[in-house]
């Protein structure tokens, strides 16, 4: 307790005395969305944006601007089970309060499923070691009105062991050229694909069944593992063989690789950190 | 061949005679639909519902009035994995071109995904001998984005064991009056439920879990699966427990039932027919 005098004679009294110093804290915030009304992760002005929808929802809390970095640019249309996006804020609040604070203010189409307190140095993109991404074919006559927004459709019927032998060629470190977007400004179009699998998830009486593509690398071009899907489906329709695909890797000329697989079918699964 | 001569004097040979008799022929459909935007199954005016999508494009291909059958009644916002519809057809087509014909004339969220030639007295609903429902709730802090039209969002921790301990008592054949809609013009509400399981079909991370309330019977009341599950959601939140279940089907009393659990939870997985 401190006593004191004013100026003009006046006694006061401290009876207590209180800094509060707000040190930003950085925190880890996994999300899922499913992308059809998304126009991507990225913000962009008058398009309707995960990226933009979170920073919305987190200025909401903050009261002032803040950065959200993700893991990276999901494009228009593809879903994510568990992106991963970085934030500073200087709101003290838990991990859980959080999560419950932001999918308070979030779209039902997008959800925080896990708000973690991080390490100041994390950051979504620049920590990240490699992304899953799984891309979905559902192949029957008929397309089917629950996975008509997660799966593509193909109504041949496509030959499974072929897509399984020409997945091993993507394995490893190569230039991904023929594999991504023309445009790009990246340094280097060298990735290593770590994982590249065709599998079967399910199938219905004989009427359809779910085929997935995983694929893990270090990271990926843009349309890279649509582009990937597109290759693997022609091969699955008897259009495209193993030695295309190797020319494809081994010239990176775009017009030897099949079509690429339009957003829908794509969901980013997973981002790995040390 | 047979020659003649017209009154006239010109002579005239039938060279060929060729009566084709169009027998109706009864069919089978097995059918798959988001309910979320039909207002049911049965056919009402001035409103969209499964009936009436199907009566439109079967009677594109028939060019006449044709009558569909269901095996039961969805109520709207309920979605089905394995619906089945019987109709009599004038035009001849094979099973495989029928449900090609009849999914180019369906809207995306209602496909045909096996149509079969059924003998002559097969009724989508007289003809059928059971149902299994399936009651989908989404266990966790926040609603899924991928399950919110398929999934009842219950962010409370559900105790499963206890869920599991009560369903059992749903077994046998019960006067269901407290577990179905008042209004009703049915003969009899003694029905036989033959399988009641409750089980978690996946979980995530810790982040979340789906429980899956999986019920069989020769015949489901109006209400009947949502009311149960509604029941079961009651249990697993520690409101209700055993004697209090006992009790409802015992006295026949609504007052004593969980409150009927939302539409959108619910998906027909099967019928059965002999």
């Amino acid at each position: 307790m401190v006593n004191g005098k004013w100026k003009n004679g006046l006694s006061f009294t401290i009876h207590h005395l209180l800094f509060t110093i707000h040190l930003p804290m950085n925190f880890r915030l996994t999300l899922q969305y499913d992308g059809s009304e998304f126009h991507g992760w990225q913000i962009q002005d008058g398009q309707r944006t995960v990226q933009g929808e979170l920073t919305r929802a987190l200025e909401l809390l903050e009261g002032r601007a803040v950065v959200v970095h993700g893991a990276g640019r999901t494009d228009a249309g593809v879903h994510a089970a568990a992106q991963v996006a970085s934030v500073e804020l200087q709101r003290e609040m838990t991990p859980e309060k959080l999560r419950a604070a932001i999918n308070g203010n979030l779209p039902r189409d997008v959800r925080v499923i896990e708000a973690e307190a991080a390490s100041e140095d994390f950051h979504a993109r620049y920590s990240a070691r490699g992304k899953t991404y799984c891309y979905r074919i559902f192949n029957a006559p008929f397309q089917s009105p629950f996975w008509s927004r997660y799966a593509l459709h193909e109504a041949r019927n496509l030959n499974l062991e072929l897509m399984q032998d020409a997945a091993s060629l993507f394995l490893g470190e190569h230039d991904w050229t023929a594999f991504s977007a023309a445009q790009s400004d990246v340094k280097t179009r060298v990735r290593t694909v770590t994982k590249l699998e065709v599998g079967e998830s399910w199938s219905e009486r004989g009427q359809g069944s779910m085929i997935e593509i995983v694929a893990c690398a270090n990271g990926f071009l843009r349309y890279m593992v649509r582009s990937i899907a597109g290759t693997l489906l022609a091969v699955g329709r008897g259009e495209m063989n193993v030695e295309d695909i190797t020319r494809a890797i081994e010239c990176g000329d775009r017009e030897l690789v099949g079509a690429t697989a339009p957003a829908h079918g794509l969901t980013l699964m997973r981002v790995d950190y040390e």
